[in-house]
């Protein structure tokens, strides 16, 4: 059903990528994956093919180009089957850069946005803190005003690109009693004196280098202000529609690919004298996973086609979110064990499949907390809609 | 995303079906499903409406709409919760009708399309037989040429509309040794010398009638035959794909019409003080249908967007209808169950639903069959299409 | 493994009753389930056999056996395929039955009980109202004292053998601002004025009568008070155990039924030539659903060992009813599933089944009040067992 | 229930067990896990404790207690959590080591028996080979007779223990002709001329060796047989019934584990100021978690039970593999995300019990394998029994 939403233009450059990553990127992943350091030269190339740009507008050196090209980015990188180097990659170009792209003022855009879009600059997003990360409002970390500076000070963890990073796009509370409205987002460079930063040691996404970070006393321009102060909440629930349909799609791109490298395995892997996608049980389930996959698939282009067309999808995006990575996970468990014993081996992609793959039910609101989401939109009417002005 | 598929025409019809299913069939569907019998009036009335002819062509007394007015017939009728009343409309406008509207010459389009379309003759399909339903070649029912005439000797079982209906679309071989390639599609009246009907007595579906059909020295005109001898099973399996996007479709349109109840019954019941849509584990469980079910929806609109393109939808319609009917079979469990004790009830919908939706997997090619089907698609690589002559 | 828990005897036993309920029950029961009424003279028959007091002390006519002649029984029970029938039986012997038992003083043993064991007089438990059933403490029917008399006023529904029976188990508020502690529990002739009954239609159990009772100021004499005022709650509490061990039991023995069933039909009807019960993907869809039918069974033999031996199984009881019960409708949908378009014909017992089978989840407690009630247990720590006095 | 196996004695096994791997193993295992290997000394301390010696009869050093001996080592190494060190453990003295009391003469007993019951030497199991573990019978390997020694050629994979053991229990053809009664169980010394050892990178199990060996021209005496030639498949499925049900009793412990650290991390992990063992979807959640893991744990200690009494107990045996993994996988799956973003972090335990449980549905038979036995148990009535001689 790709016709009802990709054009040939789409089509050359999803080729044009996939030879790109390759060509670029495909021979260093196992090294990256072991070191957990993704080499600077690729956020450079990343940057002059212009990948981080897809959907910033030209202006600020981007390609303003429809979402469907951001959807071909995603897919595939995740067909290189690293989710840590795709995390890296998106979690700059979606997760840091949106807020860049959406609540920016001009001068923030020039001194990031541009050098985010060229690959020079590499961004995170600051939101989780070690107490709670399901509770936003609920974050602890300050910025206190001090005449032309803010001081921040707080903690925020599992930050993707925290520890290599450039600069991060950061929550933090300018008014601690007001709750939600209390929050703010700023744009702090990491090397600023006061900020340190602790790696993680994760499950998978090993390429990725998530960090602990650390913030005493920290003093930023006021000029890193984005927005108003009190804004950051609807900031950062606007943004979430598209990060979660950004990890809904990565979820279904990367269950293909395990489906489809389950399928050659199958075809080639022979017991008792036969190909094992010979047996029946194991071609109904096959088959059960492509069914899920493709429902969540042609789901997800629904709602890329609706949100690319502007309209209010924060209902489609989490159910996408929360199917689609819960659909992967499944995938992911299934295809290691259509693998038998090799699924178990870190040679064969299956291993790190199921690792990278986990996170997702996790990471960018669990899956509880979408569900939370949903039933107030669908239980009780709520909106996350803005209210216009 | 209903605005990517249907305009303001589609939204119009869907309304005044609504109006007349609620004037018209609603204060009849507790005396149909008591009686197992649906009275002759509302066929004429439906026939004068058109909505038998939706997808018939003017020249045959049709509509000749789009198919996603098909949709909205098939959606609306689910929204009645009566399985059986449904499935004897559908069964006459798509099981039997299609097979006219394909494959009959004109003499036979003008005997039997247009009262067809007119709800003056009521039709039924005949292809499963006693002996294994599921292994559609090995049929036995045969049909011998004797000189203008054929003979027709064997037996159908679970024939939708075979009890009530005036005439059947009857699958039978011509040729009993050449396996598929031996199999013929007749018209067969039903009040025929030699047709006796048994009427089944059902779990759900019990407005339907559903036939054991017996076939003893029947003779017809050789002016029955469809198309060509042999072709029948081309026919059939070309046909299927319409046929499960059908069921596709109905299965989605039950669970959000289930979904909708319970929602309304949960705001309303009231339990240790509270109403129950606001115990946390009803809530996510609901939103977890409601998700289900809205990715089978979406998936099944692209499908009929596809199909209506004239675009080879086999693997899709296969994918629809499992995924679709299975979702609404676990919808109509749970749904029941957020009723308790009021869900075991039959003055409450719920065990309607319940009992109607287990057709869902087994009808119109069993989800093991269809698994197979796919599986060989997928898998194996087998095209399902007609070769282009 | 039925060694560790069934001496000879007890195998005797099964077999005698085995026997008893093919000559005296099987032949009726489709009449029963057609017409919703039990013929009286099986009352009878099953006192004279002494069934209904395996679990009652010689003294009062009873037996006085183990518990697991009390298995024997149910499980005997579900075999004959009618959840309603064995409803009949086993609400009589085990819901108002136990309460007698426990609870009541000689004259109400001898003027109840005994007539109970003998099958003169049928009993029913009365706890459930039409307002929010899974709230037992929220109960509203009252019961003031007026001298020698107590007049009760309310409604209760959903209550097994209420329509046909001759005295109720009924629960009822004596100090209706007390909350739990103004529970009470009494015996009410059915036949007394002011008691009126509707039956209920049901999707499943329909041998048995399911009643709306409503009381209006129906007087009853002081002595018909069990034990002392307000001790009602917990009445009921310590019943629920066995109460529960009783559906568990019930659910593994008719799960088990249905896959014997399922393996004989799949043994015999054939499909592309083979016995379909040589498809892989049915044969391990089997193997599991037998698997989790013998976890459940297993599982249930233990708690009833430790409950014969007097050792508080409030958790297990409680999870054996609320995994047993689920099981069993999950194998009653797959077999259905494994007899394809017969599954749905209500000639074939599959379709019954899966009626029956469904109020396991719902009465005696729904699977979420069992998993609230599981959860205090193992979360919170709390206790259900009765304070040592 | 534990009551109805466990004995005061065996509590105070378990007692002392659990202190010494407190004291002499726990703080070792992240050393062992991120190197790969585990130290010498441990095996030699196991061994003087007499761990590998539960099953071996006094007369080979062994203690001969009971099989809830063996439970209890099994349960208490799996709540280490360090799946690759318990396995180290039970490879050697319930894979290696069964064959080794089973089928041993004397001095073979007391060339091999002895030194690992002492810990001294460590034993492998070579069954598996690179093309196609589930088809034993298809193995390569060949064994061919040259005078007093048997030549031994071929590879075999995925062997636990292979790379640092010091023997192998290696299954080998001697009469490649005759399918499975052309193999024969050899003890080979793993430091031969020939014998070659690669160290396999796996997604858990990572404190355990897992090799690929290949065997090139080497030579053992003839004595290294075990029994007769020609007797090993039989020798390994008689043992397979004791691993299955090892590999069950690991899954129910490791689970139980999890669970209970599960609990205790939610008792104390707040978000929107609350610990979130109170929300009620997370508590159902994990209630259901529990009432699974409680089946399989008491149906596990069943057929210890029976397998202690001697009785066939290979249905029973697979069903506790087949069952036990599942759940398992499924419990590390949901503690794991009970956690948030700290179950993907491999500081706390939910990571490495996530990588570690997903062997069990693949090792010692996956659970395709395993449905495919029971099937042809259950619906085909065959027998792994030995044919009593
Ligand atoms: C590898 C990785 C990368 C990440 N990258 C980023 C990043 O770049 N930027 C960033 O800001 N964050 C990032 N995150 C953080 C992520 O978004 C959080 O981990 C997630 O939101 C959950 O928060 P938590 O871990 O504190 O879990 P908690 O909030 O402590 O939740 C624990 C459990 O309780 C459940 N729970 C909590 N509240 C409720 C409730 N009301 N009802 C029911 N269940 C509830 C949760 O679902 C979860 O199962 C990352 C995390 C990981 C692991
Ligand atoms: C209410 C109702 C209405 C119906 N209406 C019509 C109608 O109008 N016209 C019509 O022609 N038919 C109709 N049918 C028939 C329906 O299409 C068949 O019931 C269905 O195709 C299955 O055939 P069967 O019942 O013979 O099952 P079987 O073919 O006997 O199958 C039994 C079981 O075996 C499984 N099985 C069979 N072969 C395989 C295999 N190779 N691998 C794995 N599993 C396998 C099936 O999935 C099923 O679970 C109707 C049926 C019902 C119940
Ligand atoms: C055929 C039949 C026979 C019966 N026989 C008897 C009998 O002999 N005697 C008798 O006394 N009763 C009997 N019952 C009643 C039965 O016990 C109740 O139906 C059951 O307890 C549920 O109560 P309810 O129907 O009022 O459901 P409700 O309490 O209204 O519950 C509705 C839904 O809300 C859910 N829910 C309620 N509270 C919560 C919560 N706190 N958290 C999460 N979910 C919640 C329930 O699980 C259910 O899904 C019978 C019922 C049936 C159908
Ligand atoms: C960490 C680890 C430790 C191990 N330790 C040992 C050890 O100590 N000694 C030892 O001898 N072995 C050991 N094994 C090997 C293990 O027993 C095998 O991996 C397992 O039996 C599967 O064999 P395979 O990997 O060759 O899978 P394959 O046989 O190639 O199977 C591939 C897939 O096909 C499926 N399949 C195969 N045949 C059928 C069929 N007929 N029908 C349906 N599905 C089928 C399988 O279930 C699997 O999903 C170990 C494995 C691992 C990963």
């Amino acid at each position: 059903m790709q016709s009802m939403y990709f054009t040939e233009e789409h089509q050359l450059f999803r080729e044009s990528l996939r030879d790109f990553l390759k060509k670029e990127v495909v021979p260093h992943i196992d090294k990256w994956e072991a070191s957990g350091t993704i080499e600077t030269f690729i956020w450079k190339k990343f940057g002059e093919m212009g990948y981080f740009g897809l959907a910033t507008p030209e202006t600020y050196d981007g390609l303003g180009l429809d979402l469907f090209y951001t959807v071909i980015f995603l897919e595939e990188l995740q067909k290189v089957n690293s989710g840590g180097f795709a995390a890296a990659m998106w979690a700059h170009a979606y997760l840091a850069m949106t807020h860049l792209n959406k609540n920016a003022n001009d001068a923030q855009k020039k001194a990031y946005l541009i050098p985010s879009v060229n690959g020079e600059k590499i961004g995170c997003l600051g939101v989780t803190e070690p107490f709670g990360g399901s509770d936003v409002a609920g974050m602890r970390t300050t910025a206190v005003r001090e005449g032309d500076s803010y001081i921040i000070n707080g903690s925020k963890t599992f930050i993707t690109n925290g520890v290599y990073g450039d600069y991060c796009i950061l929550a933090a509370k300018t008014a601690p009693s007001a709750g939600n409205k209390g929050i703010s987002i700023f744009i702090v460079d990491l090397d600023k004196e006061g900020v340190s930063a602790n790696k993680l040691n994760k499950l998978g996404w090993r390429a990725s280098d998530t960090a602990e970070l650390a913030f005493d006393n920290v003093r930023i321009p006021a000029s890193s202000l984005m927005g108003e102060e009190g804004k950051g909440f609807t900031f950062i629930m606007e943004a979430f529609a598209l990060e979660r349909l950004v990890m809904g799609v990565n979820a279904h791109a990367r269950a293909e690919w395990a489906l489809d490298y389950a399928q050659q395995y199958m075809s080639e892997r022979e017991t008792f004298g036969k190909s094992i996608n010979q047996y029946q049980a194991l071609r109904h389930k096959f088959v059960d996973l492509h069914a899920d996959m493709d429902l969540c698939k042609q789901y997800n282009y629904g709602v890329v086609y609706k949100m690319g067309k502007g309209e209010y999808v924060v209902r489609e995006a989490t159910i996408s979110k929360l199917k689609s990575t819960e659909m992967a996970d499944k995938v992911a468990y299934d295809c290691l064990q259509f693998l038998g014993g090799y699924g178990y081996i870190e040679d064969y992609p299956m291993a790190r499949m199921f690792r990278d793959s986990r996170l997702g039910p996790i990471g960018g609101g669990t899956s509880e907390i979408l569900k939370e989401i949903i039933a107030k939109i669908v239980i009780d009417k709520k909106e996350y809609r803005m209210p216009k002005e």
